[in-house]
């Protein structure tokens, strides 16, 4: 059997329920899965890629009471995004550290789902891991444009993991 | 961590290429991508469940040949497709065995989705996985209800392995 590590990508993003960067719900939780359900005491087996795409604020929601008065405001802004990602980030290198767990952290901006399969395509894992919203207790529409994109065009094997309803929100478009 | 096994059910079916049966090529994929690249060494953090749905032969190709004549022809008749039900499962029993994964396997008919996210129902595993042809070299469309199914409708995680273009049949419809 090879002895390098199974390359386990999985895309994490914020959660959009507070403005603090903290990772969303589904991310969490496709974590907390590939630790105990793949990884689990086999440490030196295995090795995560964790891959946060920004998506560009296209309606500068989160901005609306900024002002934009000089070339500077603009690097500040982006310094502002890239922090967060920074901090997002962070959250699942300490974990992985403190379990070791060999891993790896990089931001990119684009569409998740397009940027998701290039990096795929571009690092080669062995398996891709996504999150989504699924079900909430009062959805019948299922909420999860980027895994079923990937599921369909990554160029690996792609498991999706559903929050499950205990874990949904009152609303089940947050995440 | 939890010390029970991460339990991984396996749908598995023959192949369409030869009478004899032996199992398909997707299915002997995902076999051995599952020990490759999720049990890896630690042979004892899993236990794989291989499911093998009969899909009753409507047509009755096979038995163009045959008469049937009495009840016990029709007898008969269940237990060769029970008796290569059996052969099959006995590929991936005698493996798992050969390298002291635990596991359990089973047939069921019908419909083999149908089959597959029922029984994920009753069976509860952590994961699914299911082969699928994929894209042969030459063909545009994706061959997999079944795989396409279970990752909408099973409910647990499922990971669908395809099969890779040199290991496709010059026919991208045999498996």
């Amino acid at each position: 059997m090879a002895n390098e590590p199974t390359r386990i990508m999985l895309g994490v993003n914020e959660s959009t329920i507070k403005g603090y960067p903290h990772p969303s719900i589904s991310s969490r939780k496709a974590f907390e899965w590939t630790l105990q359900k793949i990884v689990r005491s086999n440490t030196s087996g295995f090795k995560l890629q964790f891959l946060h795409v920004q998506v560009p604020d296209e309606d500068g929601f989160d901005d609306m009471d900024s002002v934009y008065a000089s070339p500077e405001d603009f690097k500040n802004l982006k310094n502002r995004d890239r922090a967060r990602g920074l901090h997002l980030l962070e959250f699942f290198v300490d974990r992985c550290h403190a379990i070791g767990v060999a891993c790896e952290a990089w931001i990119k901006r684009g569409d998740a789902k397009e940027v998701i399969c290039r990096e795929v395509k571009r690092v080669q894992p062995d398996l891709l891991v996504v999150g989504c919203r699924g079900l909430g207790p009062f959805q019948r529409v299922f909420v999860g444009t980027v895994s079923e994109f990937c599921v369909k065009h990554a160029e690996c094997p792609v498991i999706t993991i559903k929050r499950s309803a205990e874990e949904t929100p009152q609303d089940p478009v947050d995440d």
